[in-house]
């Protein structure tokens, strides 16, 4: 046996090394300087625009007319109505009208005006990258939905964009604000947990009631379309994004290389067939996504994360966020706990566990968390984003979440597919910094 | 990259083939019958032999005087204190004395006696295939502890032996037994959770406290050597076996390849060094395994498990047994929960929960659970397997775990080496069935 799997290391070698390439071919000019930490001109007033009016977009101009410093300049969807409802919601607030746009191509004029700071594009998936590349290109800074881009390629222009342009390219990873999340970081720098060895994370949520739903689902049912012609992990970013954080991903470690597997596809043809009958349209169709994906991802320093992808199963919500390392652990889901050493082989009480999640409360919930709850959103984890991307941008600070964290967590949407077509290979997952993830040693959420 | 791509395709297929001819290679006999549900023989009286007294074998000794129809012929420990301990405990219990061993290779000798009908094996793990195939060959039936089998040689000789002699040769996975896993491998066949599309198992239990005891540890600290030399999963089959039964392998569907990724290692150092001293011998030694492993299994009909391993981390004990399906979810830690469709969103409350564990409590569970939980063994489920070892080979039954199990089961331990050692490519599963696997198409635990 050894002599077969021997043949096989020079193949490997190149497997890597290709993929390797890939990265930088996609880099048109190597000699450009890196973003980590960029830091822009401070803005005493943030004049944005939102970009889509969907369940994600409604709900953020209403967020913002809560946060002060900012004035929405532009609204654009192509469906009037949702244009109708957000100046509604403006002026409920008390805030005046922000100019409307409804055509396809919209999007392109807003990011040409000379009076916007901020693009947020909450549009469907396949507008992520464009609009923000877009936007970028036209000196905006550009706040998106994730995942921020669904190829490799996407993945690159976000990077090559930023580091052409310098302007600050944010996903919006609401979930590395959740209070846990958040409560978790702030444990793992100040070194409670010793050091991080593996990490879980997942989007385990049952979809099949939205992206089955014809008439007020997404729109035109296009989440459903990636579903049906993609399989691997298509959601990464809300588990992966809170566990890279905590894990310093390109601030002293970096992912190497991944493997995924998928299941067949057995759930989005019965909840077809169910809802449609078994002679529709949609009851017939071939679906490819397979119901559960895991992927498994190794760190240059020997760590590895676990990530999951489930929007069709019957089973409750879950992230996980599962944080283990040499002297503790922290679990989110299915049950909020947390062990440390000496007696880890035991939760917490509860009535300890509120006492350290009270002590380790991360400094920005303490700020603006009774807030955040107040105003809501995901339970208030969307605000803390919303006003920490106001914060910084006022302030001239780097943001939280830069474009490297944005490549890197959308880019397992496509290394993901790749391997599980490929009987789960390994792939090898592209530095997007180039080199410099050895330079930072740790995420700073500045202040 | 499509062109590298399909550069690997030949590549994957020489890997596949050539493993499933390894597999060929080490059956020297292609014709002969396969031993799935074998009947052999009823025994009146179950006379038995136990290998091996430390923390497994000495309890069974204790649980044995409970079950009728057994009477406990040998013991044999190469420490003499655990025989005459053993010897005690028998006493007590109101039981004639066995006939005791203490040499290294009397093993050997108990084996060769005609007086005996099963071996049951409590040795450190190298023992376990060599005496398990030895006992075969002198007409025993077996019962071993978890691992059986350490390599892929070893669980062909396990299975090429049950077929040449036609004995018995059970892996004494006592989870299987455990009143969850009996109750939601009940709901299973009762179609509660529809199909079943994906499971996850682990041996999650921080094993430092024993494995890094020089005093009363592990005898000559044996586990610990494993654990310094051997990369992977290296004790599978807690988390492996009542999710294969519940996915009924080998039963109408077989595993098909695995891909295992390790984290470094972290722990095991630090242990060494906190426990003897940096300069030790076992402080400066250098540690192979890593401190997390994660193996993820396709099977024939697509369907995945996801199986982990940690020894060494500080945090609670889990062995996950989780069972996702088409109508349902069932998971049992670190929360017991069962979600089912129309409203799986959602856990059901303690109530219902109590109701539905109650209607699906497993029969064999109604017949002997209050007795289990008397007379103990990780609360109940060590009795209720030696109840059902001694109950099939009394009325001539096939044993509820099979050979092809604890070869299956077991294979995890170098397959998942492999694949780690290989930078997580993925490795053939070995059909150790030859085929048979289309033959049943459900686990039974008769009656």
């Amino acid at each position: 046996m050894k002599t077969i799997l021997k043949m096989f290391l020079p193949a490997t070698l190149i497997m890597l090394l290709t993929l390797t390439l890939t990265s930088f071919n996609s880099s048109t000019a190597q000699s450009r300087r890196d973003v980590l930490e960029l830091r822009c001109a401070p803005l005493d007033t943030v004049r944005m625009a939102i970009i889509g009016l969907g369940m994600r977009g409604s709900e953020a101009v209403n967020r913002y007319t809560y946060i002060e410093g900012v004035r929405i300049v532009a609204i654009c969807d192509i469906v009037p109505e949702k244009v109708k409802d957000a100046q509604e919601t403006l002026k409920k607030r008390g805030f005046p009208k922000a100019d409307e746009y409804t055509d396809v191509e919209d999007w392109k004029k807003i990011c040409e005006r000379n009076d916007i700071d901020l693009i947020y594009v909450c549009t469907h998936w396949d507008l992520h990258t464009p609009i923000a590349v877009y936007a970028m290109e036209h000196g905006k800074h550009v706040a998106t939905e994730v995942p921020a881009a669904l190829t490799i390629k996407e993945c690159w222009q976000l990077v090559n964009t930023a580091e052409k342009t310098r302007r600050h390219c944010m996903q919006l990873e609401n979930c590395n604000y959740d209070f846990f999340e958040m409560a978790t970081l702030n444990m793992a720098q100040k070194g409670l947990f010793g050091e991080i060895v593996h990490t879980e994370g997942a989007y385990i949520h049952d979809l099949r009631f939205l992206n089955f739903d014809d008439t007020t689902g997404y729109w035109n049912m296009w989440r459903l379309k990636h579903n049906e012609k993609e399989n691997g992990n298509l959601y990464p970013t809300h588990g992966l994004g809170p566990v890279c954080h905590i894990m310093n991903i390109h601030r002293g470690d970096k992912m190497d290389y991944l493997v995924s597997m998928s299941t067949n596809q057995f759930g989005m043809s019965i909840a077809a067939k169910e809802k449609f009958g078994e002679d529709s349209e949609l009851g017939k169709k071939s679906y490819t996504r397979g119901d559960n994906n895991t992927t498994m991802i190794k760190t240059a320093k020997g760590k590895t994360v676990m990530i999951q992808h489930d929007v069709t199963s019957p089973r409750p919500y879950s992230r996980i966020h599962m944080v283990s390392g040499t002297k503790g652990f922290a679990q989110k889901y299915p049950k909020l706990g947390i062990a440390l050493e000496p007696n880890a082989h035991q939760y917490l009480s509860e009535e300890k566990l509120q006492k350290l999640l009270a002590e380790y409360e991360h400094p920005i919930v303490k700020e603006v968390g009774a807030k955040a709850r107040e105003v809501g959103g995901h339970g208030g984890m969307d605000f803390i984003m919303d006003y920490r991307l106001i914060y910084c941008l006022r302030k001239g600070l780097p943001l939280d979440q830069d474009v490297y964290d944005a490549a890197e967590w959308s880019s397992i949407v496509e290394l993901s597919r790749i391997s599980v077509n490929n009987g789960s290979k390994p792939v090898k997952v592209p530095d997007f910094t180039r080199g410099a993830w050895k330079r930072l040693q740790q995420v700073t959420y500045y202040n």
